[in-house]
């Protein structure tokens, strides 16, 4: 076999995607502005600088894929022309417009925040009217981990929400959700159509970056079976080949989708060590065309983002079953370094791992007192 | 820290030991005589072969160790006059010479079959007189997977015998002890001297290369404590650092010390899916000075080796829970290519699993009839 898969980003996700993929003889090539990117330990990066870097880029590799969600349709335009890419196009082109989004989630009857499309400092007027307040303000395309939103609480911020957002031109206005917590879904689809789900992550941020996730999330029983067949339609609609993730809101009134990554995520890491199959190997494994693996839960887990500064490794490796996965990247305020998974074997022990870890991590654990651990 | 760790040989344990480091930002290199070695997906290969290459691998790294047991012992003498070697040259040097090795389970009260020091025709017949027959005649040095051995079983083939391995001039007689199975104990020393030990390995052997291992072995409560005890007392006395292994026959007087393997064996790969923290994890932290991991069994499993020739990639993943890794090597009768690590939920479907996967396999896995499963 020996197939070479071609990804388009060069990050911490694709430097995973490597790692699950050398085991099976899979080598990865990656398309990247960065050549010195985390991904450049485990396979040559093209430039996305370079004069030819997209042309040599897609002769590297037999079969492509993505791990950030920016990509340029314009680039993957080009390489269907002769070579295929999963998940499909349309899954990105979906993913990476807020407006297209809602719609497909309204059209697959999965429910979301009442929204409008705005576009003008009219249709923003009647947005609020419509919805009432507060309203999150975001721009269509692009913005990530809390950037490019703004939270509208009273009417006289109109002006200046309009103001700062109004040049993106295409914006969505999203009723306020009133959600008791955040959780993931995350599933792979293979090249037949099969489907296997990994089990709710629960999702807490710190500055809107993801902080931690607990999985299995607790008390998720019933919020499982909802989440899957939610997830299971959006796969097969998209005719997706490959990881997705779903993110909701537990409401009063059950699940609200807030987002779609087409790509392995986040909230996902602790598979490498949780779950029979991780996520990035069974990323590898749909886009080569290769049977999937089990996403049954070895043990639950709690993954810990490493942002902005490193804690010391051996303080990380001196806690009882800690795994440590660092990127290979400098220090910057807010940017993520690496993470640490923790299988506790009870309830007490991972109270009580959480407390080490919240004092050897130079950046504060966001261990509120709400925190369902 | 980014320590580099540099390895004397490049093989699928040095493949695996450099995929376990990258996560921990340690980068390794290499020094094999191929540099399109297994390893060489990971990091620098130093040839062997080229004029400057020792000094050059010297230069590449921080701290050294091995993953090739017939390292020479000149090499390791040069590099240790300006950096460390983990393990010690003497447990190097005592794994690479039967009689050493014999003599320190005896030192250390570790049960051995009887035997016998031959460098003659005289002290061969000698050693045949004390011993009984049959016996199995070793070169003291060099020699793997059954090869430089002769099984002497009647007094009428010593001539032959001596005239096969006599040429070696350092041999050794030893008594065909007769066991019920072969298991071995693996552990690992840190630089604090903490040692942490795995379950015992139950190991079934074809054509005298290791098939399969089922950990922990069937009905060893017994056996782990005794078997701990041994490598315990090695691990200390040899001021070890890093991952030791201790192959072990079980027989009706307990167990005896077949031989000792001074870095990480292929009946602990199980670890890697298994274990907390597999062994070859546990050995990067040792060479590096980091804490240890938990040496935890997380499932039962059972460890096939692909030898000789490459099922296919898609029948492998398609057995459930099933791990495929795979050393990037060209098939050959007798090599070893790569493993399938499964992780049954129970008896029952370890045995279904085993059965389909000697259905996929090319070469025939010794499912006979005794087999623990």
């Amino acid at each position: 076999m020996n197939k070479t898969i071609g990804i388009f980003g060069g990050g911490q996700l694709g430097r995973m995607m490597a790692q699950a993929a050398l085991p099976l003889n899979i080598q990865c090539t990656f398309f990247e502005a960065n050549t010195d990117c985390p991904s450049a330990a485990l396979g040559q990066v093209f430039s996305t600088k370079a004069e030819n870097g997209l042309n040599e880029f897609i002769e590297s590799a037999d079969v492509f894929s993505l791990e950030f969600e920016n990509t340029p349709l314009a680039d993957v335009d080009v390489l269907t022309q002769s070579k295929a890419i999963h998940p499909p196009r349309q899954a990105l082109a979906t993913a990476q417009n807020r407006l297209l989004e809602k719609a497909l989630f309204d059209k697959l009857d999965i429910p979301v925040a009442p929204y409008r499309a705005v576009d003008s400092l009219e249709s923003l007027k009647q947005a609020v009217a419509d919805l009432g307040l507060p309203i999150v303000l975001k721009t269509a395309t692009g913005g990530y981990d809390g950037k490019g939103q703004f939270v509208l609480r009273t009417a006289d911020q109109i002006d200046q929400a309009w103001a700062e957002l109004g040049p993106a031109k295409s914006l969505i206005a999203e009723s306020f959700v009133t959600f008791s917590r955040e959780v993931s879904i995350i599933a792979v689809r293979g090249l037949d159509g099969e489907v296997k789900t990994w089990p709710l992550a629960e999702n807490h941020h710190h500055n809107g970056i993801l902080s931690h996730s607990i999985v299995p999330a607790p008390n998720s029983a019933d919020l499982q079976p909802v989440a899957q067949d939610y997830i299971t339609r959006l796969l097969n609609h998209l005719n997706y080949v490959g990881v997705l993730t779903l993110e909701l809101f537990v409401t009063d009134k059950g699940l609200y989708a807030n987002e779609m990554a087409p790509r392995v995520h986040n909230s996902g890491h602790w598979s490498i060590e949780g779950s029979v199959c991780s996520q990035f190997e069974n990323h590898v494994r749909a886009v080569a065309g290769l049977p999937l693996g089990s996403t049954e839960v070895v043990r639950p887990t709690v993954m810990i983002n490493i942002i902005g500064k490193h804690p010391k490794t051996e303080d990380v490796l001196a806690l009882n079953g800690a795994h440590l996965h660092l990127y290979n990247k400098t220090e910057r305020a807010g940017r993520k370094l690496g993470h640490i998974t923790l299988m506790p074997v009870n309830q007490s022990e991972l109270v009580l791992l959480c407390r080490q870890l919240a004092k050897i991590l130079p950046e504060p654990l966001a261990l509120s007192e709400d925190m369902n651990i």
